[in-house]
């Protein structure tokens, strides 16, 4: 267990039920908000860019809204989005949506303020200007991107999808509503709270993990585990709609303080190279054989039987028993059959995915518990493959 | 279980065993600090002072010292450390030291940037202009006022003790380096661990709780039992400091989210009737019969539950079972033994202490898990009396 860390986390984050309503009392970062949505049609539909536009209102605040972000959200909507900002002379962001539109806020905070292409940034390039301030309204719950600085964007020409942020770009302010949460999909609401929960179990396994970073991350373990099933099964059960939307923000927390793994760059490769793949499906369809390389080194017995225990294994003592209780819950879920074959992955594509999860996000190769090649990697996506 | 809550913890924590050597690479919040430190001589004593000044040298800023700042701190101080800072041309603040340091710093930013009484702003007046910002370095492991916005001072004239702040002046970055709590003497690490563990238990108690203070609270508890007994036999165990800085200063952030109860209420109405009294002290006489008074109750038996399992009690399955763990604990760190006649307390003070208490930290009693007459809080200064 790693005894440093560094706790920074400064997005005041407003957790629960309604707590949209109280947007307008707060103090807000600037005048005129470039408001940022999916290209889909539910955050209309649902009323909630309404309301949040009414709570701009409250506040005082001038907003446009720009609305072209998809899943797997494009290095283009990004530049486009910031440009638009700009030209409009807005001061904040406010990112409300899913992974992708918090994701993709990020990178329209700066590309308003700074020119280029987002790919040079992505490889490497420091912005020179800060960007614009940014608040974060969730409507789904597995990111955790809130309340973090960074996002995945990918860009479609190159086949990549590469995880980046300026670390001047945390949101000052999260409003996470869980009623926003209802609406999503049966289907979804599994994948993204598989996304909550890898989140944390990433860190548990990391060669990052300390005191704090752990006792969060096995009490967002703990929530998923529990309460997720329920969540899957009926949408409008709101007490699962809040513990799952508490694990997916608290994650948030949890990979400030420490890194995630290669699971994360290895579903970034599957979705880089099929763009239809939704991040957590991806996630789940690799995530046994993932985690049983792990097991099967024996390099973190105890943080496996802990998360067992977490999970509902109360009597767990091997750690094995993770695996079992991840499969166990991928069944609740109805998750356990995902087959990569449907989204047009091919067996022997395994080495392409391989070397691309660590030329697009070979840092967090850095946070597993044990050395992992290529050759390892693509053995974990031929044994995930269906 | 409360659902919603806040997180709103701006400050930078930087954790873990020298890291009071990074702080000259921080960005810090001005050109010239004003140092606070306590009136003792181990700050300056431990070398602590010479490499803060030199530190902050590196980061190119200009200091000077004020040192007045005495155990229990008292309201003069903080009045003229304001004076100080502002007649030096100081734009931020510098506290290293222990509690009474580190809260005073939050009052002297204060009072640097307002006129007038303290003591008016300590019975709700707000503060005009926002203080100074505050880095905080603490030398002992106890508070955890270094990532919070409050402290808690004293006045003899008119025998009160009342904590207080500016939500604006939440530190903008802590050092927590335990290497600086290793001459910490035995006594004072016992008193100063038992104020961290009283944060969060209080914590588990309140009516506040909520998953999130709910997970970091009982690793804290852990840490406390696990530890502690270590510390207080030997100060240089390097690892047993580690873990009981981590229990104070996460404590910071548990109350944060989560407002303590009238426990603290009524310890600093036995400090500020009888200022000689360490505070954790005052806190270890009054806790058993305190956590006593709600376990008979049974207003939250599945809370004292986990915290007693966090403590060591693997089978714990009664409230009473957080009760011996935490007389175990007192007698394993050699407090469990404390007088309050040996601090001239009288046994028919009870009532004075208790409604000294209320008026002085009324606040807290809102948090108390079921309600908590004068009558009660006075039994409980009797039953606590030796």
């Amino acid at each position: 267990m790693n005894m440093n860390f560094n706790f920074n986390n400064p997005t005041n984050i407003l957790f629960g039920r309604g707590m949209l309503n109280e947007l307008g009392r707060q103090p807000l970062p600037g005048k005129k908000a470039c408001v940022l949505i999916s290209s889909g049609k539910s955050t209309r539909a649902n009323g909630y860019l309404d309301r949040t536009l009414e709570q701009l209102k409250i506040a005082g605040v001038d907003s446009v809204v720009f609305d072209k972000f998809t899943e797997n959200p494009l290095k283009e909507h990004c530049e486009e989005g910031g440009r638009f900002a700009r030209e409009n002379g807005c001061d904040f962001i406010v990112a409300l949506g899913g992974g992708a539109v918090l994701d993709s806020s990020k990178m329209v905070s700066s590309m308003a303020a700074n020119e280029g292409d987002l790919w040079e940034y992505a490889k490497g390039k420091p912005f020179q200007n800060a960007g614009l301030p940014i608040v974060t309204i969730p409507t789904t719950s597995g990111t955790g991107s809130e309340a973090n600085c960074s996002g995945v964007i990918s860009n479609l020409k190159t086949q990549e999808k590469i995880g980046f942020g300026d670390t001047r770009n945390i949101p000052v302010l999260a409003i996470v509503d869980p009623d926003l949460m209802k609406t999503v999909p049966s289907k979804y609401t599994a994948y993204q709270g598989f996304d909550a929960l890898f989140h944390n179990t990433e860190v548990m396994i990391s060669t990052g993990l300390n005191l704090l970073s752990e006792a969060i991350a096995l009490s967002a373990i703990e929530n998923v585990a529990a309460y997720l099933p329920r969540a899957v099964r009926d949408g409008s059960d709101m007490e699962a709609r809040e513990h799952i939307a508490y694990a997916s923000t608290v994650a948030g927390i949890t990979m400030n303080l420490t890194l995630t793994t290669a699971e994360h760059s290895m579903e970034h490769s599957m979705s880089a190279y099929h763009h239809n793949l939704p991040h957590g499906a991806g996630l789940i369809m690799i995530s046994k054989e993932f985690y049983q390389f792990f097991v099967d080194k024996h390099v973190c017995d105890e943080r496996f039987i802990k998360m067992a225990k977490a999970m509902g294994i109360k009597n767990a003592d091997k750690p094995e028993d993770f695996i079992t209780a991840l499969v166990e819950l991928q069944k609740a879920c109805g998750v356990d059959n995902l087959k990569m074959s449907e989204y047009g992955f091919e067996k022997d594509e395994a080495m392409t995915l391989a070397r691309g999860a660590r030329s697009m996000q070979g840092l967090l190769y850095t946070s597993n518990p044990c050395e992992m090649t290529d050759e390892d990697v693509a053995g974990i996506f031929e044994k995930s493959y269906h």
